[in-house]
């Protein structure tokens, strides 16, 4: 028998406004009406102009994890957490940095004449359109990539696009080698990090990122401070860590770098080839990047490789190239590259309910910036104590929610989602039963709400959504659908769209933020929300509050939307009777994939054998659609129709993990090898398909067909 | 009976390679094995060196329609023709056209500072890639826009990107207002008079048309002298007259322009206004351009209007637009308009078939140039002048065509195609039995075939290509297929592809070049041949000897292939049995164009009755399908055969032509009145359909009916 949810009647409701239409039904609730008036009391709460002042706080000095001032927003988290209500504590762990001593970067024409000399600070003119107030702090580290080790390299440079491996690949088709040369790519399209673990597996010995006009500069409008895209100085930061191989901490892979982890267990720094490029990466402006481009001779590039700049994109090599017309980049990178202690602050509300409150609502932001960070990820944090705040309200007011509420304000999630894996590692055990992970980065970089989830939760995504209003009028929902024909040009992460159903459309994971531990190595069902927008400064200086308050969010309204959206995610999954877990749609996208990878497999000539994978997907379609069922009319007692719910997620991990990356145990899941922040859908098998590897291929089609025939195992006993 | 075709054995075989495999049946024919030791004698002569000192010849000096070098070059080609054996004469016309006397341009911001002054003479680097060795001769007219009036007008400035009639409406609907403005847009898209047409129907007093690196420059290559590509300062000059009104001299619509037509029979001056712009329209480099719309205030332009130059794009109006970022623009044109005298070139070799003579098979070229012109038009000349060698060579050995071929060299073409036009218009009685017009312009601007043509003669173009071999291996047909899916970039006529059958595609004849005279005004079959490639340097100083032999053809082999192609329509239409014209393939075209034109009317709401159109157009169809089944097996005498087939083609001509409109009389193709170069199918109903104005695409399904009856009745007749 369930417990009676008497709390509402303790909730002050003469100060809200009723809905006049009849409450909706919510999946997951017997009854929704008291949960809508709960939902009512806590939207209530979250304030845009306190959003404001916590943003500004936040992001009032430049805050690189394992600084004293990312030390002082982690007691600033801490400080609201507590003043909410929430048992808190500031978890310091001691992991693996790169820090940047000296960066020295030149090139040069073939008679020595220098070309270029930087990086050039980043920089725009003071006296128009405002200038910009932050740009001048002493404390912002020179524009560098995370995880490059130190180095002093000199050689010719050949361009390659965005460093794709269809990029690499059509090179070597040219005839063009990267062999001992440095390579000069843009961003865009990959994670940064694949850029760098490709060209070195070419033979590269550097690799130059710079960010093109075309992709987030004055191609896509007015640069800032006059329009919100990148400017003639702005660098993208970032790490070039091999996330797709594992995240975290480099040195302690599937365990907890606690500040008493002894040295022995760590991987030693001369080891860590798995994770850490082995060549220097440093990113450049366009400022510093046009120079040598406009220098390169060699073939002209591929017509789809020209950016913005104002010339013809040459290779560097190839076509009529010359020791005449060779360009010479100097690259020293003197990197300090050492154990520093970075600190996740975890809040916490315990559940009352003794079947449930170890079933673990988890949700999470970081809050370390690679300079100020108004948007990544500070929009996110602000936003997320407005959350707290209201749920602190809701708890004032006697409220307690059924299952233990975990809220985590992760570190260093920049360096390679440190923070968060960490947390998670340590909480490998009691995680395995937690019930969702919901996760926020840019919290707010424009107006358009935005969202990736797996396939479980889209519908339990798009219910929240429905109830919280827009700024724009409407619901989040309806102008998140409205929104969906006009996307935003420059994203951060790569939500691909999925149509499997044809409400409005919600990503798939990749990677790229911190859900990553949490779906991809423990199975926890995850959601990642935003509100996007034209966003050109990504991980640049200019990603200040200055930005932010004249391009993203000059009011905070879609501060407090955020807060709201996220704040009832954690509400709604704290206090359904049943787990809102929606398999049917799970089991349709499942099926789906396996049929676009047979057809895949067939179009690359693979003999492989699906019937045994398809036979367990259909399986798990059928089983899903039956506990749907159930779902919608739940026993007295739904707890172990809850276990089962919670289980069917875990049971699509493979103990083994994938090929390569172990580290990534789910079947369905992980970022591309080759893409990083894209999600590869049953990468095991689809990556052994795109080798081609038949016998990789083969073995991996077995391993889901058991994780999938384990789940519906699982769906099929559940009453 | 048909006469028995001896004049082949008089032929030197012993010359020719003779084919392998056995002689392909082609349409048309009784028995092709003669034709094709005629064709192999006729492929034998024409010559790449050759064409080469034609080429080099014709382009020596800037030879501008009217002018004293255009007049040498008709002397040059009229000593070939004879030289040939070709009754030749010149045929002078007296004709209006515009020359400019001083052009400036000038640009200001609002506190009155200059941004730029020009137009800046086209100019490159003498020093670098070899320069180009044409630039510096003080013949070269000023770039202008033929057509346009003089004026003096002082504005603000509107960015109006191409200059369609979707981008004025976009910007009506931005609530932005060109009346009194000068318009800023881009080449591309449509034809340039369509840019000025559309701007002065909004209110605009004055139009700058310039050409962006996005569509023909350093976004697209490397520019000249390195590359193909228009480099900083080149521009593209062109004639703004209404062509979709009517072409050819505007005094004169109708009637030809012969130099003893008294002035009474011409349209005065001040009452041109249907074929003649009444605001200056002057072209612009992107150099000159550059400083004016960086200059621009106002709303960003819509995305998808950004060029390729280094900066945002706004639209001078709109958001944030005060006088205190206005930019002022002083154009001040200075043309004297005046009757000019041009020269056609007309050879004939007469036809021998008493029953066919009178159906002449024409087939043309334009000669003038608005400067050097090596590719537009001098490398069709050059071809077409190996082309006639090669027919000299043939009657040199006794052959004589069944019909009289008809060769021009028209003058004139680039202000209007006003050559052809007169002289079509002065031999429209018997050009009314004319069996076909082959045109080419652009001969060879790189190495990839490609053709537009009425339907009934695409089969016609893709046997002849069969035949000839290709600089590349193979057939030029192979070549074309393989070439088909890696289109040339910049294309300078717009030959929109058709799919309706799944060969080879050939594009539908729009306007732009000589053709239009003889299919849209008389109902002259037609066709358009040229080889493509990245030819940025259209309409420019740079398009000349240099270029070409550069980037183009370096060994005219391809001027060989254009003119073994050319050669071989005109003697295939010359010889053929039963005319080559396919009606099945033009039936299911018509049948297809009224089907979306129906789904079309449909989804602008616009109820219009398509039943007795689409009853004609499938009478048509069953007709044309019953004629090729005679056509496979002609009577013995296919005289009346012959007839039919060339009637039920002028047949679809509508006597009272277009609305707004009459010279242009065929039903099935226009070139539109929003395109100018691209075609628009079934005109009459289309553009009704478009306005929306249903009472006229009602009246315009009625003309069509009735021309698809006539049509059809023709072929039913036939036997």
């Amino acid at each position: 028998m369930t417990r009676l949810r008497t709390v509402a009647c303790l909730l002050p409701l003469a100060a809200l406004t009723l809905a006049q239409s009849p409450t909706p039904q919510v999946f997951g609730y017997r009854d929704f009406a008291q949960q809508a008036k709960l939902d009512k009391a806590f939207m209530a709460v979250p304030d845009p102009a306190l959003a404001g002042q916590h943003l500004k706080t936040l992001t009032a000095a430049p805050h690189w994890a394992s600084s004293p001032e990312d030390y002082a927003t982690a007691v600033y988290v801490a400080d609201k957490f507590k003043a909410a209500g929430l048992e808190t504590e500031i978890v310091p762990f001691k992991v693996l940095l790169t820090k940047p001593v000296k960066i020295v970067i030149e090139a040069f024409d073939a008679t020595g004449n220098k070309l270029m000399s930087g990086p050039t600070p980043e920089h725009v003119d003071p006296n128009k359109f405002g200038g910009d107030p932050f740009q001048d702090d002493p404390r912002i580290l020179p524009a560098f990539n995370g995880s490059s080790p130190s180095g002093d390299v000199t050689a010719e440079v050949v361009y390659a696009n965005y460093g794709t491996l269809a990029d690499f690949q059509q090179l070597a088709k040219l005839g063009i080698s990267i062999k001992g040369k440095i390579v000069l790519v843009r961003y865009g399209e990959n994670f940064r990090g694949i850029k760098t673990y490709i060209a070195q597996q070419y033979g590269a010995i550097g690799v130059l990122i710079y960010s093109d006009p075309a992709d987030d500069g004055y191609f896509r409008g007015d640069m800032y401070p006059k329009g919100p895209y990148r400017p003639e100085t702005g660098v993208q930061r970032g790490s070039v860590q091999f996330l797709p191989i594992y995240p975290g901490d480099p040195t302690t892979p599937g365990i907890a770098s606690t500040p008493d982890l002894p040295d022995s267990k760590r991987i030693p720094a001369d080891k860590l080839q798995n994770n850490q490029p082995s060549i220097p990466t440093n990113p450049l402006s366009y400022h510093d990047a046009a120079p040598i481009l406009k220098a390169l001779g060699g073939a002209e590039s591929p017509r789809e490789w020209q950016g913005a700049l104002p010339f013809t994109y040459h290779l560097g090599a190839g076509g009529n190239h010359t020791e005449a017309n060779k360009v010479t980049v100097h690259m020293h990178l003197d990197e300090d590259i050492a154990l520093r202690t970075i600190w996740d602050v975890i809040g916490t509300i315990n559940g009352t309910d003794d079947s449930q409150k170890d079933n673990w609502v988890v949700a999470g932001n970081h809050r370390d910036a690679w300079v100020y960070g108004a948007v990544d990820p500070n929009s996110g944090t602000a936003a997320m104590l407005e959350t707290v705040h209201g749920l602190g309200q809701l708890l004032k007011q006697g409220w307690k929610p059924k299952r233990t509420i975990v809220i985590g304000s992760w570190d260093a999630e920049e360096e390679g989602l440190i923070g968060s894996t960490e947390w998670a590692e340590q909480h490998e055990k009691i995680l395995a039963h937690a019930v969702a992970y919901f996760n926020t980065d840019v919290g707010v970089a424009g107006p358009n709400f935005d969202a990736a989830a797996v396939p479980s939760l889209k519908q339990f995504v798009r219910e929240v959504t429905k109830e919280v209003p827009s700024p724009k009028g409407g619901t989040v929902y309806d102008q998140w659908k409205a929104d969906q024909n006009a996307p935003s040009p420059t994203r951060k992460r790569n939500r691909s769209s999925e149509s499997t159903d044809s409400d409005v459309r919600i990503g798939t994971l990749g990677s790229g933020s911190d859900y990553t531990p949490f779906i991809q190595h423990l199975g926890v069902p995850s959601t990642d929300i935003g509100s996007e927008g034209p966003y050109g400064v990504y991980h640049s200086v200019f990603d200040n509050y200055n930005w932010f308050t004249k391009f993203a969010d000059p009011t905070f309204v879609y501060e407090q939307q955020q807060a709201r959206v996220f704040g009832l995610e954690i509400l709604h999954m704290a206090d359904a009777d049943v787990l809102p877990y929606d398999y049917q749609l799970y089991g349709k996208e499942i099926v789906g994939y396996l049929e676009a990878a047979q057809k895949l497999a067939t179009t690359k000539g693979l003999s492989l054998d699906f019937t045994s994978a398809l036979a367990a997907a259909n399986r798990f379609a059928t089983a899903a659609t039956a506990i749907r069922a159930v779902q919608s009319a739940p026993p007295a007692n739904p707890t172990g129709l809850n276990e089962a719910l919670r289980n069917a997620e875990e049971a699509l991990l493979n103990p083994d993990g994938l090929p390569k990356r172990p580290w990534y145990k789910h079947t369905i899941y992980a970022p591309g090898e080759f893409t990083g922040y894209a999600a590869v859908v049953i990468p095991g098998v689809n990556e052994g398909i795109d080798a081609p590897d038949a016998p990789r291929a083969q073995a991996q089609l077995a391993a889901l067909t058991a994780a999938l025939n384990r789940s519906a195992a699982i769906l099929e006993a559940a009453k």
